[in-house]
């Protein structure tokens, strides 16, 4: 075993922090040497997250403070906008960072400003940047120094999508994409939409048809069918902490059978370890807390049409968990290192 | 002011007819005068629902007991199969039987039987029931003696679909229906996936590409539009009590514009009472205990096409409100009576 | 009937004021004429609470732009202080003003201050203010121009707990309290521990030995008994909308029987219309949304102990139900006007 | 390391049952070799356990069809009465049974037979029964081969109140438990007062002044402080999933203060790797699928009263971790192999 590497993770007071903080202290080749916290710092990390009380973590600190000189790798959990700041100015001083925001998913800076509402300040950090759907990435990966995790809707529906769409099986022009996400996924903002009483028992859609995790997906979708493509895509907000599913509906290209497809999935994904090709309609909560992906295939009663349905926990699989997963990767370690933590249900 | 009129509520105790109960007791015009209740016979209501004691209500007894010669009217809460059975032995003891069942629901006895696996016994009275979807059904209930409520996934996309249809401003073959179901939606079934561990913070898809209520929402859009279809429909349960949304996505035809849709919606629904066109994205819980169903159209990303997105409380327009207010147009009374509950939100 | 009363609500947006709204428009002799809003003055209601479209009310609006010409009676959902500043300056104005701030419920200013951290600055107002736990003070409402509605947990305690010390039948220094509320409780402050995830699927006790609701039962409690006490009192926060439940521990005094408690409750309670004394254990979920408060008494294990346990909806019993029915008695009407709302479950 | 233990799980298809299968299956010195379940048998574990599928994990069996030769370890996660009768019929055959059941928790025959109402069948076994509320029982468990985990209640009730009795700290005769427990406490039982809609959204006391734990509570009470007690105990269901709070309310012995009481517990529990003394409230949704039960120690507004809350995991600490950690000390291993998972929050 090589020593253990010692990391930083940037924005340690969210929940995709927070869930980064649970991974990589279960890790067994990852050290959690420094945690940064603009308005906490200083704190110690238990009197915002309690439920990491008495195992020893560091407080929070401003990242100007971090002794960089100490860090190997670092998982950036920060807005978008001050995670492409922050990086710019510490990237050269660790191997390799993990980006969970949003700010070097999109290949063109063009599009950038038009989905984000700023211009993309660091454009030559964005061109060595490996977009990191890995189960789609690995080549690119090994040894990158700067990884831009997917967001947690585009992972769902890409892996849902992918397969098919590479082995050309379906209408891209047909792709319609229901999502439905915890709350979770909205981090831990504070505002008057996201008290309990404004959530719970109760569901609704938002950002309808002008989702900002559209343009990603259509990206990687044109990437791999080298068409261009714009997806119809409307995420709903369920009463629920933690989950996501994707339901996707595809028209099948001419004399495609529903067979093929779930050959054609069961093939591509037959060696992945966190992904679940399933018979049966697949669950958010029997995927809670772990890095899975389920997913079931299934005829409709429309002719010509199929429905992909996916489930993964979106601060795991869907946001930290594939980050610890690519830096898995991109040292060229078992891709499951520190990552066999079991749903918990119930 | 007529005389009130005498009303049995069958099934009484799912929760169909619980919500039956609340707003028959809450009308001016509708007496509560008998419950039946099959393995609960002869208990007091507020034994199985704690929330109605102190009312006076009448005890639960079996139908053969009821006293028939003092009802004027009935709700049929009952489980298909054993509605049209209890139907056929009492129809012809009172007025207005307004049934919230699935059996009179398809007006095809050959559909029926391949949809809920088995004959239809009463063809007869098939051909006398009106299919109760209030807002386009008003001219043939004034007067009806039989009633068949629409299913709550119907009620909700058919309300959502149906003004664009009429007016042939959809591609019909191009609808798909993603939609989402409280738990309540599932009744007061006893069985170990609608326990509270196997169902809270956690949602799934069911009944993907072969649900029962498909055939019935192709039914209306095949009168409407005087075109064969089969809808694409897919239902999810979340983990709230009450609540239903249905995401319609249809491609519009050539030339057809979002705003045209909008006006079109705006112009069907301006009288309705119970039907609201938000600027906004709607959502279960501002509806939640009310007749009220609340649509929002928006133009989607993807050209071309328009998302349609409507909630009801399954409870109440998806059911038991929808059963009450088809009960005041078949008396020619004002549609609104007993219906002016308002949403309990928070 | 009289005329109706034009009633004005201050402190509109907030959740008691939204229950207030929902109370007012359904009681036949009040009108909602004007509602007030500091923040959100000139919005429309349906922006802030759009399960109050479409009702024809009256946009938000500053209290000093009111008409306070037209205006009846006045419902004050305000945070204390704010409230009593208010109420100093329209009370002339008006005829009757119910507070739903603590305000006015401590006679002593010096408790006051203690209690909430500054002086009282109308003193005089507190002398007129009469403490409307309705049960046990309709003498004083009548005609009053000044009602001090109780807490949620004051209400629910008192409620449970001041039959027995009327007829002495308990150890007043035995008393202890253990309350549990659910999440509106809170009212709708937009701060980091009310979001969703911080609050579902989990539960903790808050203000532990020192809640600001003590006092106030102490209070009454010394009013009725003619003794001095201080009860052991201590919140729990669950993940619920509404709903509250106070489990109440007290040591009977000597030779006092659980039957004779029993009597003594059923005895003071039995005309009144909105307390229920069950035999079985009472839920919340039973009485949401209605006016209802539900009580059960159990002898405990331990010898010579009972245990009172009451639940309330804490929007409506607990705070503007309440208040609607301290207004009906302050005007000589009958007092469940308005308030025959049934509970809404499931 | 010495070789890997094989341990048959029995009653695997419940809640504790599926709880031990997680920590088992993550701890380094077992291997999960038979998983048996009475109406499943012959099926596999992700029928009925989705989360558990790709792990190569046995299909569930009949117990007596488990080759008890190759097992060295029993979690038995049977109802109360069956749990004997298995373990009267294997526990020859293998060295170590871990009952999570009723079972083997009273000492007293008499006192089972009153509480669970059939008489024991097994009292020879009874004899040889630890009680394994680990931190108070190390001594007598190494070694065991039959270990009688503690109810969850009672763990959590005992954990709380042990340090003080030891010290003589407290009058025993006034102490009084207030608690409230998740939903899966229940078990996964099919049953129409535990399924969503019944369940959710409210709260409720159940078992008011009888409820089973009790008695267990007291039999360990009386052995700390050689004095006969009968406790006050109250359960209440809360609307979340996992998580137990207990509120303690206890009268100090004259001339014990506070500060006296806080020292005493921090020093009987300072090296206890699952307990953690809090200064804050503890939340049960901080210590969310972890081993720990979290303390806090307050002085109450009523003189000479202390409130002390704690919280815990039911299915973890409450259950199956517990049972995990006694197996541990059974064998003289390290009490925290398998155990180090991480509550899981948000």
């Amino acid at each position: 075993m090589p020593s253990p590497h010692n990391i930083a993770i940037l924005g340690a007071s969210g929940y995709t922090g927070a869930e980064a903080i649970r991974l990589v202290k279960g890790h067994p080749q990852l050290n959690l040497t420094a945690l940064t916290g603009h308005s906490r710092a200083g704190q110690a990390l238990a009197d915002t997250y309690p439920n990491f009380a008495g195992l020893g973590l560091p407080d929070l600190q401003l990242w100007e403070d971090v002794n960089w000189n100490e860090i190997d790798g670092v998982f950036a959990c920060l807005p978008h906008g001050a995670s492409q700041e922050t990086i710019a100015q510490i990237k050269d001083k660790v191997d390799t960072v993990i980006d969970l925001s949003a700010d070097f998913r999109l290949r063109d800076p063009v599009l950038y400003e038009a989905t984000y509402g700023r211009p993309h300040a660091f454009t030559d950090l964005l061109d060595d940047a490996i977009y990191g759907l890995t189960e789609f990435a690995r080549k690119e990966l090994v040894g990158a120094s700067l990884v831009a995790c997917p967001g947690c809707y585009p992972t769902c529906s890409l892996l849902s999508l992918l397969p098919g769409v590479e082995a050309g099986l379906f209408n891209l022009s047909s792709i319609i994409i229901d999502a439905k996400s915890g709350v979770t996924g909205a981090g831990r903002k504070v505002s008057e939409n996201l008290i309990y009483s404004e959530v719970t028992d109760g569901a609704h859609a938002y950002a309808v048809g002008a989702h900002r995790h559209a343009p990603e997906i259509d990206q990687m979708l044109e990437i791999v069918s080298s068409q261009s493509t714009k997806v119809s895509f409307t995420p709903h907000l369920l009463p629920m902490n933690r989950g996501m599913i994707t339901t996707c509906y595809v028209q099948l290209n001419k004399d495609v059978t529903a067979d093929r497809v779930k050959s054609a999935y069961k093939d591509r994904y037959k060696n992945e370890p966190f992904i679940q090709i399933l018979d049966e309609v697949p669950q958010t909560r029997h995927i809670r807390g772990s890095n899975r992906c389920a997913i079931g295939l299934f005829e409709d009663r429309s002719e010509g049409r199929m429905i992909i349905i996916a489930v993964i926990d979106n601060l795991t699989k869907g946001s930290s968990g594939q980050a610890v997963q690519n830096y898995n990767v991109t040292q060229g370690w078992d891709e499951t290192l520190g990552l066999n933590v079991l749903p918990v249900f119930p």
